[in-house]
Formats: structure tokens, C-alpha cells, sequence
């Protein structure tokens, strides 16, 4: 099984970091668009980074990959990338929302910064998903600045609690892929705040959903991603 | 006033034909893409067409004009565009739909080919109208395929009639903007055969819509919409 | 073009104002009902004022005035008058609520006494736009309370601030036709106070909607609003 | 106890009819307006029929009367009477409504006359209902035409066979109070015909909760239904 | 008129609180599992007393009562016992909460402990009541600890204050049947303090409405409670 | 890794056919209850069925399992098992259809006898998945005639090509664990009649589901699932 997550910016730093995360997993490789955006953290981000994350897409088919993974909670590109390819295409915010579906019933989403709130709550009300989430919240720190140390986890653990406390969450998803590497400190400082609420990271999420997928041999429905029209695209 | 309409796709023929059908508005300019798709039928198309409209939009605001209108039915680039202009932007498919709440109560939209139907009830959930919306139907005509003469008009009455009768919609929106040369023919063959139901252009809806937000100084939010952080962005 | 605007109750001082402020818009006409309450303000003047504005909107197609605009947030007489006569009927409520959609993802609405809080709240329920409203808050100013003075601003001011800071909503509907004179005020002193939020007044935003359907040759579905049977209607 | 039922039209047959059916109930004393329609089917007939009602509503009160029954499926005047009164008063759409929601999983309603269609979804969505109601069906008979003979019987029995056959529906309420003196006979032939699903008569369901209101000493929230502000009112 | 109403627990205090409340309605008898768990108060106690229940239920049709009433709010085995029987079965959950409805538009539940805060959104959700629902909050008294003194009484006016004032609640069910004897002392105190909310008893509610179903003759649709098949069942 | 299937009935034929089918999947152990219904098909056997169930889940986490399974699209005693243990626990119907949510837009579900209809729409609202299904049918074979015949595959193949025709449904998961057997088989005859849609079988769904969380080391929230109080249960 060989599985390709795309990094959806053309940061270096962010590429190392996903692959230094993923380095124990040796069937999954990584790799990133080489134009657009260096981070995803609006809708104008979404619209630069999704061309080029299909192309990846499209690489990973014919280069043999059992499936593609998108690694940004915005899904970039995900139903662009389903129409044009045939493996199973998934990406870090549909899998995250719908695994947290079974795990709670108020979901609070943490993200970056206050910019992709509204493009978060526009993707849950795509995926019908509206009456499961609770609160998307911003802990402030960009997508560039997010690392495993102490002011990156004290951020999130603030706005985790604040969802969990103020707003009733029961499961918090994180809404960014860059976030990973303080996943597991998070999990535990909440724990020990006395709350025995799931923190859902949204890359292993869509990766472990993508091996689901291909243990199932099922891949997206043709009805709803029907292959494009043939006619002239230009780059 | 001097309002910039932007054609999403590459198709010459396409652009002239909107230039046609609005030459009677010389407030209105007509601009349409250079790259991207010949037309726009599918998410592949929309996330091809979405950063070169975006790009007409900021030099439409550079331009001067006091709003822009995205002329297609899916909307594409239009959360991002307000995101990076100023102006009021509009796009076909949330002005006519938000139009058509107002003339009934069960929208039917008749659109072109069928890979447009699951991006357009993908759109419809993103608006928050889907219990407004009773049916989305394809003529089967592709973008490019549609003109003024008898056979665009009947295959747009066959699934017309079919929204009203099958359906119960009480209220038709065409779902693509190459469509208003034919829909005054198509608004009297409705009448003709019984049905006092209003047919709507999303092209001509999103134009006034736009006229509208001009005439009260009103834009769209900051909250909503706030400006992108600043980064490296590499087209 | 000529539309007439419907004042929705008895009182002089209150047809005075909307004159007053649409005094620059010579195609316009406003008149008032003459039987009923001074002010509508709950359930009980909706019901009171209802059939007299319906009487109003059948004397302005009579009169021949190409739309009738009902001008009250609560949209009083609307269903009916759409069903008596054939040109476009808008009122305040509904017009105002959907123009904010487009502007914006939650929707605050900010209007006089505590009265009108479950009829807003029923009203969207109505259209169907539940899911679009953040809040209904009341400023405590009865309707004929309303001036464009400091305390009205002030009144105002109170509520949009709590409707954006505490309840998330990012664009902001007036209440109350009775507003607009301070609506321009209102809108300085939000973005004075850091919201880049935009505020709409109903009244304007109802006349619009009407030229837009004026302009776009469009009128209410017959499907929905079939001509009443034939019948004895005693007054 | 001594409840009062409201008939909402001038129709005196239609005044007998209520009375008749409702003979063996002597703590109930049936009333009808004096002005407004013979009939109710339409917002216009709604509307002119509204003032007339709370008022009767309010003389029941003045009379004693220990609760209020508005005899109409439309609730003409409901959340008015409630703001002006203090006793219960209920009518035949919400309480036959809620009741169904009880009985099955999919409401039917078989009404009269096709303009009553658009009211009572518009109903229905102002009670929270919507995801409730599988379909609104006309009988094409109007209310005035209704009585207990193998006409009305055979109308409302095509329709009620329509709703649960193609339309799923396992429960049926009739959407309109006129239909009482056919409901057994009609639940008779149902049955007959295959199916073992519930007809629910509106007006005994609307009396039977009033007495449930009064059994249980409740009544309409003030907060939901808070008195009207003192002003002047001319009729 | 006999109804049989069923202590959902194992409690002979419990049982004798509902008997004692019940004493002056010599056409209800009450009886209790013997089997399950001593209070319900969580998804667990609802599974364990469910089939125990049912075979009240089904008793209690044989034994000729005319209605039978599942005194819990969670409605611990109503749709299957529904399936089994041929007389009307309610429940305190669904009857209320419906029952409520038409009392304000939005409801607070105010509960015992925290465990039962999941169970009875899933139960309102399975209702589809789910916009109709403000909040839900427990007073951290387990059944079996409720009585009707003073501390019982303060215990459940905080939370609905904090319901009514906190969240905007403008009718209260309280949610679990062992709660009756301090309803109308909550009742008091809420008026009091300046409230005139409607506060819900939930058994009292379920018995009216297994009178008012009797009086209607009316039962739940065999569509969709048809009876079960006939099998092997081992208990 | 060692999962803990659960088959819930006593049948001991549908026992062998999950071993069988499971039979190359060394971690997982399949047992199955011995008391209540042999098999599972409306709401009563629903509640039989549970409380074994919770028991089996209960003995899995004692016997060192690492997650459990209940193999029953009903999903009895799931929230009940959550509350009770602390190692995973998902189910058929849950899992399958979360998992379908990415795989299309309008879920299709084909299941057994008709008495499982409405159960599973009970189910989907719980779940709050309403807007995403489309249709449940039913192929009137009960759940121990289900094999791997012609007569089976036959029967599910006519409602699911209903399904996919008739509503539009661009997914389809079967509605039963026993159907597994062809499941394969119907995926082909699916393709063959020239729909490109996936068939999802719910107990490998629930197996991946299962592993997925043992994976990615989630559970679910006990904020959602707290602990059950202490008390007396009698079996």
C-alpha cells in the first residue's frame, strides 16, 4: 500500500515538518506544490494552492500511488481532485469532521488564525455537517508559526478549553494539518485540566481514512464526481 | 456607476455573446479570462477558473469600476475576491437564488450539463438555501453548445417543465449565465403552457444585485471576509 | 418607474419620517393606512394592520404604480397582497434579511421593544432563514420613539455592539422600518468601534429589491401565490 | 370547564355544521365571525378573517370561557390571541400537527382547496414542522363544498390514499376543519383499503389540548406571547 | 377510562412517590419493573429497563387498560412497545417536550444529573425537536434523590434560571418524572422571580396525552410501528 | 491488535456466516449473544438484543481487546456499551454511514424486511445524518434468508438499482450485516448495469472503523459517555 500525502504550500519548512511526522510510516511519501500560497489560511490561499494540489493529485495516480491525501483542513482541491482521478482522494477536513462524528456530539474545531474561521465554518456547511459542530475558534498563530513548543501548545490548549468549557465541545478537532506535532502534549494537558475529551489530529485522521478506503477497495461515487468534460484547459 | 462583469472561461464566442446580450448597458464592461478553462462545467473547471477570475477582479478594482460581477452560475472566486477587494462583488448563482427565495418558495435550477448538478447542490448547501432549492436539472447542452435557436429553447422547456410539474418548483433559475439570451423565449413557453412561474437569469439577477449593493453603499463584511494575511504567493 | 411605499401604521409623525427621508427620490410615493395601530410592534398590530396595507397595495396597482413596497420589518400583509394583485410586492423584512446573506454569514437583527423579538424570530422561521440569524436583539425604543437622535444612536449602538462581540454576527439588519434615519450614524460608529460590519436599513433596502424586479420584469410565482377564490369578504 | 370554539369565517351553514358535529359536547359553545370571508383558503381570506377572531377570542375571556379554540387549520389570529389573552387558546393547525408528530414519522395533510397549499407549508415551517411533513395535498373541493356525502369522502379518500402510497406518509391530518363530520367514515375506508394509518381530525385534536391545557393549569408563555404595548388601536 | 402508567426503575420509593402523586386519579394504576436498574439516568439504564418495561406494557394491554404511559423521560422502550401492542403508548419524553411546543419556541429541560444531558439531546434529536430545544441542564440530583423539599426546590430553580435568563428558554420541562411533587413550588418561585414561564410536568403531560389519544381514538400508525415478525425471542 | 466482533442475535447460522466471512482476519474474534432475538429487525428486537449486547462488550474490554464491534446496522446498545467501557466501540450502521458521507452525496440504504425502515430512519436522525440520506428501502427478505444465492443478490440488486434511479442516490450501504456475503457480487452487477457507484458493506466498515481508532489511539469523549452512576441493576 502506498499512500501520497500533498502538502498544500510551498513552504520548505512545513514540507520537512509533515515528513518528519510521517517518518515512521515508510508505504506514505510527501510532497508539495512548488506554486501558490506558503500557507492556506483563507479563502484566497484555498483558491491559489487548488490547481496545483489536483496536479499533485493527478501525479499521484500515475505514479502508481494507491491513494492521495490533501493535507489542509480547508480540502482544497478534494472534489476537483475526485473528478480527475480514480484512487481515493481524501483530505484533512472532511475525514477529521466525520471521525469526530463518532467519537462526540459537539465538535470544536482550533485552528490558526481568525481568517480561516469563516472558511471553516463555509466547509462544515458544505459537508452537512452544521448541527455537529459547535465552535471554530482561532488560537492566532499562523500556519508558519505553529511548532511543538510551549507557546504553540499554551495557545491551543486556551482556545481547547475556552470550546470545551464555554461552548459544551465534547471533541475537538484541530483545524490545521500543522498542528500535528503538538497533538499528543495537547491531549494530555487537557486530560489533566479534567477533561476526557478526544483531540482529533486531522492528517492521521485522513491518512488512516484513505488506508480504510483502500482495504475497502471503495473510492468516491462516479455520480457525484463524474470524470470532466473533454475540452481545452490552459495553465 | 461602472460595473465590471467577468466571464469565467477562455471561450471567445462565450464572451462576445455576453458582450451582446448586455450592449445595451454601457455602464458595463465585460472582461473575461485569458487561461484557465474554455468553460466552466464541473470543480475541475471551477478550481482552474477561480485564481484568473480573482486576478480580473483585483484589476477591476484597480480600474476603478464600483463593483464586479462573476458571471457563472457556480460562483467560482467569489468568497476569495471579496477577501482581497473593497468593491461589492456578486456572482451569479447566490444573487439569483437569493432572488428567487423571494419570488416562491421551491426553486427549481435548470442548468447545462450533468457533472454541473453536484457542484451546484454543493453550492446550494454552502449557502445555507437547501431547503429552498426542490430540484437541480441538466439540459445536457454544454456550456458552449447554447444559443438563442429552437434547440436550446426546448431542451431548456423539457427540464423546465419537468422542475415545475414533477418537482413542484414554483420558481425556475437557469444555472448557467450562457443561457439568458433564451430565457425570455423560454419565461413565454412557460406561460404558454399554463405555468404562471417567473424564470430567472442569474447573469441579469447578479448585475442588479450588484446595482443594488452600489445604490446603498453597502460591501461585504469584514468579518466575514477579511483582508489575507500577508505572504509569498507565487502564481 | 413608480413605486409606491406602504406606511404599516396610523401614525402621522411616522408617515412624516419616511417622507421626509425619501424625499429625494421623486419616483416614490408614500402612503399610510388609516385604521389600525399607531404602531406595529407585536402579533396583535400585525393582525390589525394587515388587512388595511393589503387595501393599500391593491389601491397602488389600481393607481398604477409599478411595485408596492410594505414598509415593516414584520413584512405585515405581504402573502396576501402578493396573491390580490400582479405587480411586485416587497417588504422590509424579508428584502433586508436576504440582501444581508450576501453580506455576510450570520446575521444580526437590532430592533425596538422586546415585543417584536418572537415575531423577527417567526418571521425567519418563515422564510426558511433560520440558520442564517445569529441573534434578534430589542434596543427597548418603542417604533414612535425612534428619532435620529443621540439617544436612538446610543440605544442603537448598545445592541449592534452586543449582536457583533457577543453573538458573532457580522452584518447587521435593522429592525424596524423606523431606523433609517440613523442608520448612516450607526454605521460611522461601528467601524469607529473597530467592525468593519455593514449595517442595513430595511426600508432602503425593500425599494431596491423592488426596482430590481421592476428592472428584471420579474414578479412573485403564481404557484405560490394563487388569485384567491371568488367569494363573499364582508369588511 | 367551558371552552369556546371559534369559527373563522361568516358561512352560518358552516357555523351549523360545527355545531352539529359538536352537539354532545355541552361545555362547548361554538361562535363564528361576522365580517371578514365566508371561507378561509388563502392569506387574503387569513388576514381578513384575523382581527375578527381575536376579538371573539378576547369576548371569551370577558364571557369566562376557560379556554379558546380557533376552529381554522391555518391558526388565524393564534399568536395574537395569545398576546392579548390569558387563557389557553389553541387551534386546529399547531395542536393536530403537533398530536400527529406523536402517531408516526411522516405527516400528510389533505386539505381543501389548492391556494391553501403555499398557507399551510408556510404553517408548518413557522412551527418547526417541516422535516415532519411528507406533503400537503388538495382535495380541489372547496371549504364550503365539504359535507358528510360520498363526494367529499371519495375527494379526501384519492388524496389520502395519494399521501401515504406515493408519498409515505403513515399519518394523515386533515387540513381542514370543515372535514370532521367524513373523518370516520374516511378513516374507515383507509383502513379497507390496506392500511392501518391514523386520521387525525383538527378540531376535536385542538379542543382535546385546549382541556389538556386547562387539566394541566397551563397556558402560552408571557415571554413568548408578552401583553402588547398600550397604544391606540382604531378598528 | 383505565390507563396504566409504568415506574421505569426498581425503586419502591420511587414507585410510591408516583402512586402518592397520582392518589386522586382512580382510573390510573401504577406499577413498576422488578427487574433493571433502580433509577434511569444513563444510556445504560435505559437498555437495561427497556425489555422490562415493554412487558408492562404488554401487560397492561392485556390486563384491558386502555392506554399505557412509560413514566421516564427518556422513553425507555415507547417504539418497541408501540410495535407490540395495540393500545396507545406514551411517554414523558416525547409528550412534553410536544406538548411544549405549543407553549413557547424554545425549550428548556431541566434534568437530574449529567449523564442524563447526552441521552435526552439524542432524544430530542430522534424527535426531530432539535431547533425546538434551547438547552439542557441537570441539577446534579440523581432520581432517587429528588423529594419535594426545599433543597430539591433550589436545586432546580437555579438551573432554570439559569435556563430562562442564561439561554433565552421561554418554557421549561422538567426532565425526569420523579420531579412532580416540586413542580408547582418551582412553578411559584419562578413567577416570582419575575418569569411567566410555563413550567412542564412530564408524567402529567404523558397522562393527558394517553386521554386525549383514547378520547380521539386514536393509536400510533401500524406503518411505522408495524408488529413484529414472528421468531424465536429468549429471555 | 485484537478486535471483538459482536453478533448480535442468537442465531447460531448468522454466528458461523460472520466467522466465515471474517475468516482471514486472524485478530478478530466473532461471539454472539445468547439470549434475546435470533435476529434483529424492529425496534423490539432492537431492545431484546441490547442489553446481551452491552454484556459482550462489557466481557471484550475483560478480555484485553482493544476495541469492539457490534455487527448490527441498528446499532443496539451501542451508546449504552460507550458509556460502560473504555476500549472503542463502533457499529455497522454508524460507521458505514460516516464512511459513505465521503464517498457521495445522497446515501441510499438497502436493507431487510419493511420493519426495518423506520427503525433505521430513527437511527440516521439520532445520528443527525437526516440531510444525507436519501432513501431507505427494503428487499422483504428477513435477516436469516440473506445468503450468498442468486435469490438474495437478485433481491438487493432491484432496490438498489431503485435506489440509485428512482432517488437519486450516488451511494448505497446496506442496511444489514448479513448481506456481506454478496456485497462483492452486487458491486459488480451494480457496475454491470452501468452505475459507477460504491456498495458499502456496514460490518467491514465498522472492522476499519474499529482500527482506525485503535490507530490513531481515540476513543470516544467522555463528556459524550461519562461513566454510569453506581447503583443497583438487577439482571
Amino acid at each position: 500500500m502506498r499512500v501520497c500525502v500533498i502538502s498544500p504550500n510551498t513552504s520548505k519548512a512545513f514540507l520537512e515538518g509533515q515528513r518528519r511526522e510521517l517518518v515512521n510510516m515508510p508505504h506514505i511519501k510527501v510532497v508539495g506544490i512548488t506554486r501558490g500560497p506558503e500557507s492556506v489560511e483563507c479563502y484566497y490561499d484555498d483558491v491559489l494552492a487548488s490547481p496545483n494540489i489536483v496536479e499533485l493529485v493527478q501525479k499521484a495516480e500515475r505514479d502508481g500511488f494507491d491513494a492521495a491525501v490533501i493535507s489542509c483542513f480547508f480540502d482544497p482541491g478534494l472534489r476537483a481532485a475526485r473528478e480527475v482521478v480514480s484512487i481515493p482522494v481524501t483530505a484533512a477536513g472532511e475525514a477529521s469532521l466525520l471521525l469526530a462524528c463518532s467519537l462526540g456530539n459537539r465538535i470544536g474545531v482550533v485552528t490558526t488564525v481568525e481568517n480561516s474561521i469563516p472558511v471553516i465554518h463555509h466547509l462544515v456547511k458544505g459537508l452537512g455537517l452544521e448541527s455537529h459542530v459547535a465552535t471554530v475558534r482561532a488560537s492566532s498563530l499562523g500556519v508558519l508559526e505553529l511548532d511543538s513548543g510551549e507557546n504553540t501548545v499554551k495557545a491551543l490548549l486556551k482556545e481547547t478549553l475556552a470550546a470545551i468549557k464555554d461552548e459544551g465541545s465534547d471533541v475537538v478537532v484541530l483545524g490545521c494539518t500543522g498542528m500535528a506535532e503538538t497533538a499528543a502534549a495537547l491531549q494530555q494537558r487537557v486530560r489533566t485540566a479534567g477533561f476526557d475529551v478526544p483531540i482529533v489530529d486531522p492528517l492521521r485522521a485522513a491518512i488512516q481514512w484513505a488506508e480504510m478506503m483502500i482495504n475497502l477497495r471503495l473510492r468516491h461515487s462516479r455520480v457525484s464526481y463524474p470524470k470532466p468534460p473533454v475540452k481545452i484547459r490552459t495553465a
